[in-house]
């Protein structure tokens, strides 16, 4: 059964001059004869008629080709059919006369009757207008097998490698002789075959479902014409291994290529085609070619090139290279979709990991654990284990208000943190450094907690390090334990994007840290700081009882990542339950080392 | 119901490995971190650790972003998530160490929770490792209104346009902070909207059908999020008006674009998008935000640059342009996706259709018929007269004997042609001139007679007319007219692609012009040599009797055009009868030409 096919455009029937008016409102250099809708040619504004003109065209519906090709390099015009219909003579004519000097003018184009034959009468007629005009027909499908009989070889994407080529040699200044003779040489050498998941749909007409559910179509023509055989969809792989037998068989010989040959080759994508796809393709098919086919690839060029509206599917296309022809394919162009940063050698693509400048203590089993602690040391040590216990001992609490808004698991994610932060310290952490410590406990969390609790707590405990880090003493005091406390707060705002009244652990962290510093600027003695910013700590906490949770929930489900527990907690599902205490986990942990350590000093 | 998508790739679970493998074959100076699957870094070979690094990432999916953008000039490297799911905080560092020179780095981040987490992280952890780290979050969405929240803005196509003023920015050689502000500066001056017909589908993963037929979504996420609507679908100028609007509301103030504002723009497809589409909506956008919005627009960048994976639809991404802006975006860039050739001023586009050299003498009204005929110019009026006679006398029978095969107006077609050129003959025709005659018979029988009969006939006269001027002899002699035969036969076989024994009218001229050359060398009369070639024609035609057609039917029948005479006649469909002898009718015609001169003179 058809269906309607779904398309952003207006009258399907202008589809083509709409199109050509965008293409010239994005590329400056590229300009359209005012002969709407008859005569539909896009042209260079910078042709030098002291060269060869090249010019191909033909129907429309494989944009980029062929107006997207238009550039000093590579074609001088291009003639726009209507969708799938080769353009008038007429249109063929003014596209000769607007480009073509005295050096004359060559026409590639695809071997469809419609184009060989309009294209040969323009030819014809521009020959009796006295200008030179030679012609080269691009047949390079390899699907079907010989004899073809009138209708010859299809003409599909290795068209565009004829059009570089032959754009090259003219730039270059050769007379017309040479430049179709170098376009003709160049089909002879290149072979293309088709693979479809789908077929296209017209502007303004039904879609056929010709192709069925999990099926795919070998050697489809680019109008949607049938292929060599429907088959069931297959992965990519053997997809790939039977276009290049079927490209280089020895039965069809219809391209010179053997074993030790250099080619190029082209990935080209049918129209709907995602370039992850069509790069997987390339990933796949150039070993191929140099293992199985024993072949020396120069160049590859992966993109959407001559495409079927919206068609599914890629193309390959193989090409014969030799130092010419990669001259050719080399050369500058300003076409816009010839595509740039393809040549040159091909270097061995991967690079080792580097290795971090500081590498992590917990890979060496210990051997940073201070064989005796320092006064701080001890006080860390001493510290870290209370706040630890604490989070431990309110597990089963934890996980059990956390059931009442989520998954309860709030608890046990937390416990996995101090768990593992006490056994750590007992490993490894190099107590004696205050600094190098929180950097660990952040790598602990960060290890075994997982999904955003652990990031937001590791990037608490990195911030927090890389503020210590800064000054560098021996000795941490109260007043860098405070500014640490405010670079942990910067940082959770800035990349977790919350801040104060978002009814986040924010508003448990700002007051403390306001307190904190108000209290120590105005001389209370540490102990007494740590106490009262903790206070604050819990009332702020209180205050988000009546708070409007901000979090856009819709928004995060499909990110492929699991919701997390810091946001879920303050999702809209519940109201008025003070979930943010919870949260405070790292700032009770963070405090009770405050607090400990104050004890024990 | 959801249905499964179709691609073409091997196991999903790789998809991402095996995308940056195409992309580093295609692209020689790309290359990535050997840390598969985790690990998914592409980096430039040439990275300059003088420079500032400038670094992207996030889930994959949305290719050619990030690694596409990856290119001296653009990012540094690219962190590659598995699809839909931000990188871990290991494999961003890796990518940071890689790149990151003395001059630090700079993070562009698309403002996600898990990529700002996970950027926000790596970025702490290698500021503590010694690196100087900025970071820039772009939310350049405007389909929602504010406020957004602690999810903020969505990050879409304008990363891309940040990416470009930040890569150009570094390269200039600016210090990390300077980098970083233009980033930030230009994340603030850019709005985006997307339009979607379709959800995505995620490798190995069902496809919802969310949007029904009919239906497409206004404001979609770049994952498929939900947008602010969905409505009927609509042609495509409503759509980019209400797109523009959105963007540029006086609301939202999303971005700060008031008229007379200069504006660079975006026209972005979201994977599924043909080329035709987003030209399309870009020749739209351009006149409306100059007319409606009263905005100079001074670039636009059409293409796929932030996709979805295959999602049909695009986003419109708006940026405030300056000349440091503008210089950035203007800046050369090796990366790969980068549009080229979009830069520099805006000329007009349409170019006058140029004037054909020589004017056909048709239009100007009878002008150029002789008012005395000379003796060539008698004996041609006669010739043509009579063959053309001929023709319309066989019209019925001509109906009768294509109705047995086709939709029987042979006849009517070639009684078309006969009585254009009697007609036109009387008004026009220079028949002094046998050879601007020829001429005017190929485009009379073009002009009313259409399709392939039409051209192929065409080709026929101009090709001869074309071989007359080559002496440009006042009078033709009969050794000219055969050599002007021959070269007409040689222009129809290569236009039309058939050979002797394929089944045309060639079966019939081949062996006349072969019998005429043969006779005429001999030393025969003109009168004989004619008649003798004219009977090797009939012969010929009755040769074709027992020849199998040539033409292969399916090939051609979507092609757009109608199906042509001079195929259908020669199709499978029919056995054993001589239409070739009806196709031999410009033979008919040609001869009584001759015959008649040779009777007269």
């Amino acid at each position: 059964m058809a269906f309607q096919g779904k398309k952003l455009m207006d009258d399907p029937d202008d589809a083509v001059t709409d199109f050509i008016e965008g293409l010239v409102e994005t590329y400056p250099a590229l300009h359209y004869l005012d002969g709407f809708p008859q005569i539909k040619v896009v042209l260079c504004s910078d042709i030098s008629t002291d060269k060869v003109a090249v010019i191909s065209g033909g129907g429309s519906g494989h944009e980029p080709a062929h107006a997207g090709f238009v550039g000093e390099g590579m074609l001088s015009a291009a003639i726009c059919g209507d969708v799938f219909t080769s353009p008038p003579v007429d249109s063929i004519l003014a596209g000769i006369r607007a480009v073509t000097g005295p050096k004359g003018c060559l026409l590639i184009v695809k071997n469809y009757t419609g184009d060989r034959l309009n294209f040969g009468l323009a030819a014809e007629q521009a020959k009796s207008e006295g200008y030179k005009v030679e012609i080269v027909i691009v047949g390079d499908d390899c699907a079907l097998p010989p004899p073809r009989g009138i209708a010859g070889r299809r003409g599909l994407a290795g068209t565009i490698l004829v059009h570089k080529v032959a754009g090259a040699a003219a730039e270059a200044g050769l007379p017309l002789a040479d430049v179709a003779a170098e376009a003709k040489y160049a089909s002879e050498m290149v072979g293309t075959m088709g693979v479809a998941l789908s077929v296209c749909t017209l502007p303004g007409q039904l879609t056929s479902d010709r192709l069925g559910p999990g099926k795919m179509e070998l050697g489809l023509g680019i109008h949607g014409e049938p292929g060599a055989a429907v088959v069931d969809l297959l992965p990519v792989d053997p997809v790939v291994s039977h276009v290049l037998q079927q490209i280089l068989s020895k039965d069809t010989q219809y391209v010179p290529i053997t074993r030790g040959s250099r080619v190029v080759v082209m990935i080209n994508g049918l129209g709907a085609t995602p370039i992850m796809e069509l790069m997987i393709a390339s990933g796949k098919t150039v070993p191929k070619l140099q293992v199985e086919h024993g072949l020396a690839v120069d160049r590859v060029y992966t993109g959407s090139f001559m495409t079927s509206l919206d068609m599914a599917g890629f193309s390959i296309s193989i090409m014969k290279a030799d130092e010419v022809i990669l001259r050719r394919l080399d050369a500058p162009t300003k076409a816009p979709y010839w595509p740039v940063s393809v040549e040159g050698d091909r270097p061995p693509t991967k690079l080792p990991v580097p290795i971090p400048t500081s590498c992590s203590r917990k890979n060496d089993e210990g051997s940073n654990r201070p064989q005796e602690l320092s006064v701080q040391g001890r006080i860390l040590e001493a510290a870290i284990e209370a706040a630890a216990n604490a989070i431990i001992n309110i597990k089963d609490c934890l996980n059990e208000w956390d059931g009442k808004v989520g998954d309860g698991d709030c608890g046990s994610t937390l416990f996995r943190g101090a768990a593992a932060i006490v056994e750590d310290m007992r490993n490894y952490y190099p107590l004696n450094d205050a600094a190098e410590t929180i950097n660990e406990i952040g790598s602990s969390v960060e290890r075994v907690m997982g999904g955003t609790s652990g990031i937001i707590y590791s990037i608490f405990c990195k911030a927090a390090y890389a503020k210590l880090k800064e000054n560098n003493l021996p000795f941490v005091e109260s007043r860098q334990w405070a500014d640490a406390l405010e670079a942990s707060i910067t940082a959770i705002s800035k990349y977790g994007g919350a801040k104060a009244g978002y009814r986040t652990l924010l508003d448990a962290l700002i007051p403390a840290a306001s307190i904190l510093e108000e209290r120590l600027a105005a001389g209370d003695e540490p102990t007494t700081a740590f106490f009262l910013s903790s206070e604050a700590a819990l009332s702020g906490a209180e205050s988000t009882k009546n708070m409007q949770a901000q979090i856009q929930v819709p928004w995060l489900w499909q990110l492929g990542t699991e919701l997390q527990l810091w946001q879920l907690r303050t999702s809209t599902k519940r109201e008025g339950y003070i979930f943010v205490e919870l949260l405070a986990a790292p700032l009770i942990l963070h405090f009770w080392l405050f607090h400990c350590r104050s004890f024990t000093l």
